[in-house]
């Protein structure tokens, strides 16, 4: 076998085998595969696609070439539940999808990231509660997530490394849109973290990766496709980014957001979001015979305050101040609280959920490259969202920044990331389409 | 300008610029586009193609990579003919095409390339005549093309050095099959080399990388468009190359042949061949009115004898024996010649020209790898032609063996190079197209 037979195979438009795809992927974590030819082959798939299969085998190879989890011996006989976001702006999910999970029984251990860009990530807004820590070692990963049931840890594995090299190959060779290989990115770190049921929520909109409802339908159909291949359970769910999820981005207003939502008074659009997909776990983990069933746990586990007691316990087990959980309000708060006044009157249309998290970026509250500090009180808290009918002078969102400069030097922008019409418009739906393996249909 | 964006414009479908190309081609050479963004772009191209525009621009930054040469100093006022023949078996066209034009008054100032793998190289060829070299200086072959009027050297210059990046690059990717590719590449140099008309010998058949007729003609098309809008005349002959161009593969072998054919007696096919390249060129350089009146010249100086002085002249100013010329049965020969006698009665249908060159590799006529020494005194010398009638037990052809054990270990694989059936054979046509721009068409 060699790596130019395998690039003219696919440029020719045939298919890949399992031997050949683990023999590309081995040879380029190896480094015995030069970039150049990985480059070719990745362009060659861009223009050919990848049958089911060979997306299957490709993201069975990329889980393989590191390390692959397997935390049945700290739960024996649980089924191992993993949710994966597929990236948005004002996406704190999993902040208020673990505990509840949690709650119900389902063991949640997952590993995070941090956020890029206009994209926040689940560990930057945790450590807005003073104490808290990522950084935890694997004996403690597996003590808590028996004592407990949620772990949120830094990613230490070394998970999936062909992924690290692809994708980094992808963004400067224009590979990246590419649905196999989005695909198998994704899958192939949620397959290494070692799931066997897996919920997955691909956002759609102009604030997502996936812009048009077709092409996340095709994205999700893809991963679903993946999981029954490799003989895990999966199920899909396609929810609204058109505008930033919930009221709130920044790292701090966030965790406050999901505590809200923990105590079921969430804004409407992610009390709604968070309960679908806590829901979905549960069903696909058999902890529910069906949906309206699971649906019932999620909201016992919410009004009985164990959700909240949840987060509070793991908060606290992983060093964090458990009264910033009680008492949101201490958490870290900014200096200036800028009111962004609507210019004329209407209805909201959209929100570019891009600009207010490009937006939030340049306030201090994200990151333009690795390593950069960030502030955790500052951000965007949105008043007002797509549907709501506003008047002229009316608050469509408040800035929270460090001073009256940096809150004046983006209030236009944020005034323009509105777009306000005189015709009413519909305020959007949270779930755009569910998509469930035949493996698991209920 | 960035390469990401080009890459992606160009998978896109759109046709770059001028000025992305030339930054394109330049970071290449320059280092500071890395070759893995180079193998995606190339990639690219291979499926969205390249207008003509394009390739054009493409193959002029590509000659504009390195040294451009200008031999108008050295000739005022004349017109500088190159011709290109696109590889193939047993092809010494050179050898009696230089010397034709020469004695019809074209200056021919080329740097040729040394063989690999079943393909020979011209400087290989001439290297059996004792005491010819052609590592000569910059000012012996300018005061040679003035005095002679005919000079052929190893590559000195830095010709075109995107075009070995590239090259480099394509092999290794499963880019060379690519149309507008292979075009710049080649017409790359030419331009690089200061050519004002050029005569391409585009090689059609099994024996040569265009398979079919439909695949040269579109090659040819492409190469006479980028000269048309590079400002360059150009004639391509699209011709045979099913079987092995004139008798002979093996360096001194073709070396009496192309004499041979300069005393008006090669082989049939090979003496078309060289007489059609030849005319052509004093066609296109303007040196005769008409392709009719341009053959007439070519016979007169074949017949009176001046094409052959000026292969003598030739190889006496670059320091080879001229005795050599004169008797070129002194040239080295090989002490076993060892016939190979047709297994079955019938008419030769076709014969395999990779297999004939692959066979004088092993024979050590020809080299696997750069560097390898090569036997001048080895090679096949055909017999029976495709459309030749033939008994079982007569001659197929020759070989040329340093040793018995060498020969006989070829034999059979040379049998098994030809195919003999029952059915009559017509023989092959030489010239099968002939594609002129429009700017010189006659």
């Amino acid at each position: 076998m060699n790596p130019v037979d395998i690039i003219v195979k696919k440029r020719d438009g045939g298919e890949l085998t399992r031997q050949e795809l683990d023999f590309f992927i081995h040879g380029l974590t190896a480094g015995a595969i030069p970039d150049y030819q990985a480059a070719a082959w990745l362009m060659a798939i861009y223009f050919r696609g990848m049958t089911d299969q060979e997306t299957t085998d490709l993201t069975l190879a990329m889980a393989a070439s590191g390390d692959q989890l397997d935390l049945h011996d700290v739960l024996p006989g649980a089924v191992i539940v993993d949710k994966h976001s597929s990236g948005g702006v004002g996406d704190k999910t999993t902040l208020a999808v673990g505990p509840i999970a949690a709650a119900c029984g389902l063991p949640v251990g997952k590993m995070s990231g941090r956020g890029l860009s206009f994209s926040g990530g689940t560990i930057d807004k945790l450590e807005s509660i003073a104490g808290w820590s990522a950084e935890i070692s694997e004996e403690h990963f597996r003590r808590q997530l028996r004592a407990i049931g949620l772990v949120i840890a830094a990613q230490t594995a070394n998970l999936a490394p062909a992924d690290k090299l692809l994708y980094a190959l992808r963004d400067v060779t224009g590979t990246v849109p590419s649905l196999p290989l989005i695909a198998a990115s994704i899958m192939s770190k949620k397959l290494a973290a070692g799931a066997d049921a897996i919920v997955l929520d691909v956002k759609c909109g102009r604030g997502a990766f996936m812009a048009t409802l077709a092409d996340a339908q095709a994205l999700a159909r893809q991963m679903v496709a993946i999981g029954v291949l490799a003989g895990r359970k999966v199920t899909a769910l396609i929810t609204q980014m058109e505008q930033p999820a919930g009221a709130g981005r920044g790292n701090a207003l966030e965790v406050q957001e999901a505590i809200a939502t923990l105590h079921g008074a969430g804004p409407a659009d992610f009390q709604e979001l968070v309960e679908a997909v806590a829901g979905e776990m549960l069903l696909i983990a058999g902890a529910a015979d069906d949906l309206a069933a699971a649906r019932a746990q999620v909201s016992a586990v919410i009004a009985e305050g164990r959700a909240f007691d949840k987060l509070r316990a793991f908060v606290a087990s992983q060093g964090g101040d458990a009264a910033l959980v009680d008492h949101p309000e201490r958490l870290p708060s900014a200096p200036v609280q800028m009111r962004v006044p609507a210019p004329a009157s209407g209805y909201v249309h959209a929100i570019d959920a891009r600009e207010v998290g490009l937006v939030t970026v340049d306030l201090g509250g994200g990151r333009l490259k690795k390593g950069d500090p960030i502030d955790p009180a500052v951000g965007v808290l949105l008043a007002a969202k797509v549907g709501d009918q506003i008047a002229a002078g009316e608050t469509l969102c408040t800035i929270h920044a460090s001073s009256e400069t940096a809150a004046a030097a983006v209030s236009a922008r944020l005034q323009a990331a509105y777009t306000i019409d005189a015709t009413p418009a519909a305020s959007l739906p949270i779930v755009l389409d569910r998509i469930v393996s035949t493996a698991n249909k209920t």
